[in-house]
């Protein structure tokens, strides 16, 4: 829908940090040339790529990033000097974990299904010059944003219960701080994990530091039996989906806005005993 | 999508038979040549043309029909003669409400938000031989339906909650006595709104007989001020949506399968009563 929409020198800048991106990579080059900008590939997306002097050209439509990647756990905590171009951004997996100058951006596009409300609803925050009938041809009416612009998002029968139940969530947000709030609790939250995992002599995050998520934290004994051995018994315990991703393997706890602190807290608890009887 | 998977030779017929039937039509403008087969736009889409000798030519990819009109309350009882091509069926608004012989189709598609689930779902039952790689070019992967069955549905992240409420209500339909008791219990809960419209002499059914829908049940007292009076008092009873579609104006009872046989006696002993009390 990006390219379709956006795509109208033929030519735009990707910036590969994840299974997402690539995708959206492989679907602009449908449209025309999709450049690679920059890439953590070579140490299996473990990382956000230094972004403060792209090879961004005039002639580029776009600068497309995936904010939060979901599998690999990692987050931007700079947005990219994109020289003047349009950001879009895949924010599904980190949209309303915390506050976010949308004005730096050209789209803000996200499945609600992480942090707002049920799978098959996406929300689209896009700067209002670019909600327009200049689209590529060949691009079917309901993927340009103008249609749903111009419809207020009923030029099709909407997803109506995923919307009420965003609708309840955007109330719970703001009825319980708003997002300064959120940011505070997830920030306080995900640093449990993450201080654990920095002084563990069994775990180990998989993410550089500068590039952790608040959302997602994966992690490894580094032992792929004891991985098997420690999901098996966190699942016994009530941990559920700490199996890493398939593409990766390991462990990743995913700790969107709807998990408590003390969820948290009772998964440190958990891999501290473990710790302690597997100790070597 | 239809168009974007199917439209190899950029032409196809449309049978035009409401709304949703001339949206498609547009949107197959996009893509090739789309020839009008037939339309009953000459009386407001009050009827189902005559199909059994269509003006379809060797050239053409498909025929396209919306089996059922929602807004019109019309449905094909018969379906179209396409002299050996392949038949693409909206069946949005009958979908799972009587038995249906899949062998006589190619694609069926449907909202499931009328007979099924909520909103933000789409069932699509599709000749195998039609899922290919061989599409238009610029089609968005995520509009071939080879991606969605080469993946069991699950290239993206799916309605989860939507498919589930489906799943609940087809164990429901078979529990029930399946598509044939449906068939059934549908037949004989519009006869009896049907009948009474038959006889009345306030009311009138704007459909031609032949032509008429299950479903969808609209109606008119021929006097727009009465009209407003009838919606106004029936909602003061508790008869919810009686207002017609906005484009058409009138009433429209929608009776699919989740509305009781009690919900449509109760309607026309209402409308009985509103005749007596506003006899001329």
């Amino acid at each position: 829908m990006v390219p379709m929409n956006l795509m109208k020198n033929r030519k735009a800048g990707y910036i590969l940090t994840g299974q997402w991106a690539k995708k959206a990579f492989a679907e602009a080059k449908i449209y025309g040339e999709a450049v690679e900008l920059a890439s953590s590939a070579d140490k299996t997306f473990t990382y956000i790529p230094d972004c403060s002097d792209l090879p961004i050209t005039e002639d580029m439509d776009y600068v497309y990033i995936c904010e939060n990647n979901t599998i690999y756990g990692t987050k931007y905590h700079q947005l990219p000097d994109t020289k003047g171009k349009i950001l879009v951004s895949d924010q599904s997996s980190c949209f309303l974990s915390e506050p976010v100058d949308v004005t730096k951006y050209g789209i803000i596009y996200a499945g609600v299904q992480k942090n707002v409300g049920p799978a098959g609803t996406v929300i689209v925050i896009i700067r209002e010059d670019l909600i327009s009938d200049d689209v590529l041809p060949g691009t079917p009416t309901m993927l340009k944003y103008k249609t749903h612009a111009d419809n207020d998002s009923l030029y099709n029968t909407p997803p109506c219960y995923g919307i009420y139940i965003c609708g309840k969530v955007f109330k719970w947000l703001l009825k319980t701080g708003g997002l300064e709030k959120r940011k505070e609790i997830n920030e306080a939250k995900a640093k449990i994990l993450y201080d654990f995992l920095d002084q563990s002599k069994l775990f180990k995050g998989t993410v550089e530091k500068d590039s952790r998520s608040m959302m997602n934290v994966p992690f490894v004994t580094g032992d792929k039996e004891l991985d098997a051995k420690f999901i098996e018994e966190a699942k016994a315990a009530g941990f559920e989906n700490l199996k890493g991703h398939r593409t990766v393997g390991g462990m990743r706890a995913s700790i969107y806005n709807a998990m408590p602190t003390e969820g948290v807290e009772k998964l440190v608890a958990f891999m501290k005993k473990f710790e302690e009887e597997n100790a070597r």
